[in-house]
């Protein structure tokens, strides 16, 4: 084993930094002497809570400070025609120009969130010119959970690959939560602020108003959050529209601006007072994610009036921010059936204007408590590779109760194989490598390279390990799917070398009476079992 | 709770038989009184495997014998305008026409496997217009497993829903295996008979030829198997077009005839002989599932010319079979990126005459060891909403090892979830009742009815009940994941409520100053807290 390497996730590999920004990437050894060079979630390990981070963005953003600047948005800069030392960062990291990336984001079609704040973070990308990312939930509730264990999350998720976490905690403790979480974050962090207005307002939606939400925006600001969502689309006139709804408003903040507007009989004042919201968010450089407070429940309510009328009005409000020079995504759905996905994007990007979408999901049945990560998974896989940027990841416990470790884990397998698959499909350069190398080692029998090569290299390990445990095992050249006779691949590596010694072409295949290949194979090829060597 | 229920995969519902043919469903009791009717695969249950299950189809087949039939497949009576026993039970099992399952058969758009030397099924049908089924592999090794666990996963199997199994043993006692499988299944079983024949031949694939291959035919045909998977697609101009492949030839039986074609220099013997199989296959009623024995391995490798070369020859072969009257599916891939994944669908209905399309999976990416379930559920889904007809099953396992009980159901599981999700895809009448009646339950925190509905009521109650374990938590109106003061459910009934009660229309909320409607709301609403009742 070469030392250089460790275990990491149950599969050797290890951390490098390229270039003068220290850019991180996972570097995965190979047996024929190869290596793959794979993005990197995981930020620097082994370092207490109580420390922190590094600090790795406080001179890139001090120096903007030092020159005067008041908006501080990434998109500001993009569209002076600056590259920050953040789009360098991402153009490494994502293997483009950093002309490429500032003009994504100049035009609105990408974000980069990273709160001023917040200098811990690693820099990230979310368009759909880049590779599709992933999203973790975590947060307590009054009914459960700890400030550790959030923390504890924080660092699982990123180690299984969360480019971003928003903590949705709703308990008690709120700052000093996130204060942790951020510290300790390689990751731009979101929230839903309204969560924690709503606390301060003691639960009553009716006490809420622009002053107390822009108090806590500011609180949360300062502290680094880096994209909010907020629920500005929820007009009065939709809330009748979600009355016929079998699963009615499904999003928390949704449901509390649609009482608000009930009570007061007045529009949202996220959508009336939004110019105020956007210039706080500019000085931190907070990008929205504007919350879809009315996304569908169930499949029943998919596609509905209320739900693209929503949209409509993120749209608007997407240009209003835009005006700001403030960064913009768009939350979406949800629970959708299959053939209704594509609408969605379809709808999205041309309501609003390409800015980057970033969905829960959709599932695509309601049928499936306790898989709710594999449903929503397949929704993902499917709105990923028709141009969504952004996988909000749903673990097994949805709709069920809170998520565990393992629940986490679980999630977010399954979204980095939706993320990945919808690289796939959208013919991203440099995605198909690790299938092909994975694919290479798994012909040529080469089980450790296909463990290390592997989403979660412990698993493939232990799974292969449960029918064949010795060690000789693992360099045999069958496996106990089919046991040694019929090994599909044993018996397609001698095709493949006996069509290369002969040069074989499907031309001379096709002359009739080649007696003489026919007897020429009998020799060369030999039995199909071969023996464990 | 009402004694006519009782606890089946950790839920309440009861075995019911539909009028004289005895069709057998699940119902689901609703606490609103309401009934849910599904399909269902599971069987007679508590019978002795020795004792086998009843022969419910004997008097149909005698029947037929008795006035001296020689071609009993169901296309043969299905063309000469016969409604079969088999149909009318299908129909029932569907809730379509009679008259509408036998044109479907007669046109080669649907198939019922039900060899009549296996009078114990219960009847199914597999084409697209009909509900999508799920095939499961069991089968033991030369590496592992033994009779006994082959016949308890054929249970387990179709009691998380598997509406045909497959037999893939390669191991010993291959007959007895096979004929306590048959004896003990309500579901058809399929077969790839070219395993045996190798086994005949003591692994010398070159000893193969048509005569050991008709002999085992006809000893599998005799047991009662309903469908064999025979590779008589791989042409000998096909196999240099898999040498340049990354993965080559990935499916055991297309290797083996293959290596055959190769090392005789001569055509495939299933191809040349096919007549001759088709003669056989009519005097029992098995139904042909051509196999795709140069299906890609890996992403690299899909849609090429071998895989769609090989596709060809099975819609030839299909004509043949039919000139025959034997019914026939196509088996399909594999590996295949998302966006590949439609056109495997259209030139399969092209070219194979929209004979029932069965694929396995196909997986959307390589690099998910230990998940290949979940990523190849994800093709299986998307390739079903495109008219795929039964979906075969993965395991956690594949690419590592033999499946264990827990693999088998998290295949299955996986697999309703895709097959589900392809019937709401095409609006499958009824298909979405279930969904419908879950989410309605889950708006009103019918938390019982929610684990009854769902896929696995078990996993769905035990996650519940890890967060909020009490039994006063189930009537609960909030759940562990928002905790009281947070539940958009909640909100959202006082919101449907309120627009009730006021017959609230969107252009009454429209008009301006109706501070009226808003006290009111104030006065009926309360809080958003309330209390556990």
């Amino acid at each position: 084993m070469d030392d250089r390497y460790e275990m990491f996730n149950g599969g050797l590999s290890r951390k490098i930094e390229v270039g003068e920004l220290k850019v991180p990437f996972r570097e995965i050894p190979i047996s024929t002497g190869e290596t793959l060079k794979l993005y990197d979630t995981s930020g620097p390990q082994n370092i207490a809570p109580g420390v922190g981070l590094p600090k790795r963005r406080a001179s890139w953003i001090s120096k903007r400070k030092q020159r005067g600047d008041t908006n501080f948005s990434q998109l500001h800069y993009a569209r002076k025609g600056m590259i920050t030392e953040e789009m360098q960062f991402v153009a490494i990291r994502e293997d483009v120009t950093p002309e490429f990336v500032r003009d994504e984001i100049a035009a609105g079609r990408a974000v980069i969130p990273s709160s001023i704040c917040h200098p811990e973070i690693e820099p990230m990308i979310i368009g759909r010119n880049f590779l599709v990312k992933v999203n973790a939930n975590i947060g307590n509730s009054r009914v459960s959970s700890s400030i550790e264990e959030e923390v504890e999350k924080l660092r699982w998720s990123v180690q299984w690959g969360a480019d971003t976490v928003m903590d949705l905690s709703t308990g008690d403790d709120l700052t000093e939560t996130r204060e942790q979480i951020l510290r300790n974050s390689p990751v731009p962090i979101g929230t839903v602020p309204i969560y924690e207005a709503l606390e301060l307002v003691k639960g009553k939606v009716e006490d809420l108003n622009i002053d107390i939400f822009l108090e806590i925006l500011e609180r949360q600001a300062k502290q680094g959050v880096s994209y909010f969502t907020i629920h500005a689309g929820v007009l009065l006139h939709h809330v009748p529209m979600t009355a016929k709804r079998v699963t009615g408003i499904v999003s928390r903040g949704g449901s509390i601006m649609a009482k608000w507007c009930l009570h007061h009989h007045k529009e949202n004042f996220l959508y009336t007072d939004f110019d105020k919201i956007c210039e706080l968010m500019k000085r931190y450089d907070v990008c929205f994610s504007l919350g879809d407070g009315l996304r569908p429940g169930c499949i029943a309510d998919a596609n509905d009036e209320a739900q693209f009328g929503e949209l409509i009005a993120l749209g608007e409000l997407t240009k209003i921010a835009w005006k700001h020079d403030v960064q913009v995504m768009i939350e979406g759905p949800g629970h959708v059936p299959m053939h209704l996905i594509k609408e969605n994007m379809d709808m999205q990007l041309e309501h609003c204007h390409e800015a980057p979408f970033y969905t829960l999901g959709p599932l695509i049945t309601d049928i499936s408590p306790g898989y709710d990560h594999i449903s929503s998974a397949i929704g993902a896989a499917m709105i990923g590779s028709f141009g969504c940027a952004m996988l909000c990841y749903v673990t097994p416990k949805e709709h069920l109760g809170l998520p565990n470790r393992e629940d986490v884990k679980q999630g977010l397998i399954c979204y980095k194989i939706a993320a990945h698959a919808a690289d796939l499909a959208k013919g991203h350069k440099g995605a198909q490598d690790r299938d092909n190398l994975l694919s290479e080692a798994r012909f040529e029998f080469r089980w450790e390279d296909q463990f290390n090569l592997a989403l979660d290299p412990g698993i493939a390990r232990d799974y292969h390990d449960e029918t064949l445990p010795n060690d000789a095992s693992k360099t045999a050249h069958f496996c106990s799917m089919c046991g040694p006779r019929f090994c599909s691949m044993q018996i397609s590596q001698e095709v493949r070398e006996y069509a290369a010694a002969h040069a074989l072409k499907e031309s001379e295949v096709l002359q009739a009476g080649m007696a003489e290949k026919s007897s020429e194979f009998s020799k060369s090829g030999g039995e199909v079992y071969v023996p464990n060597k």
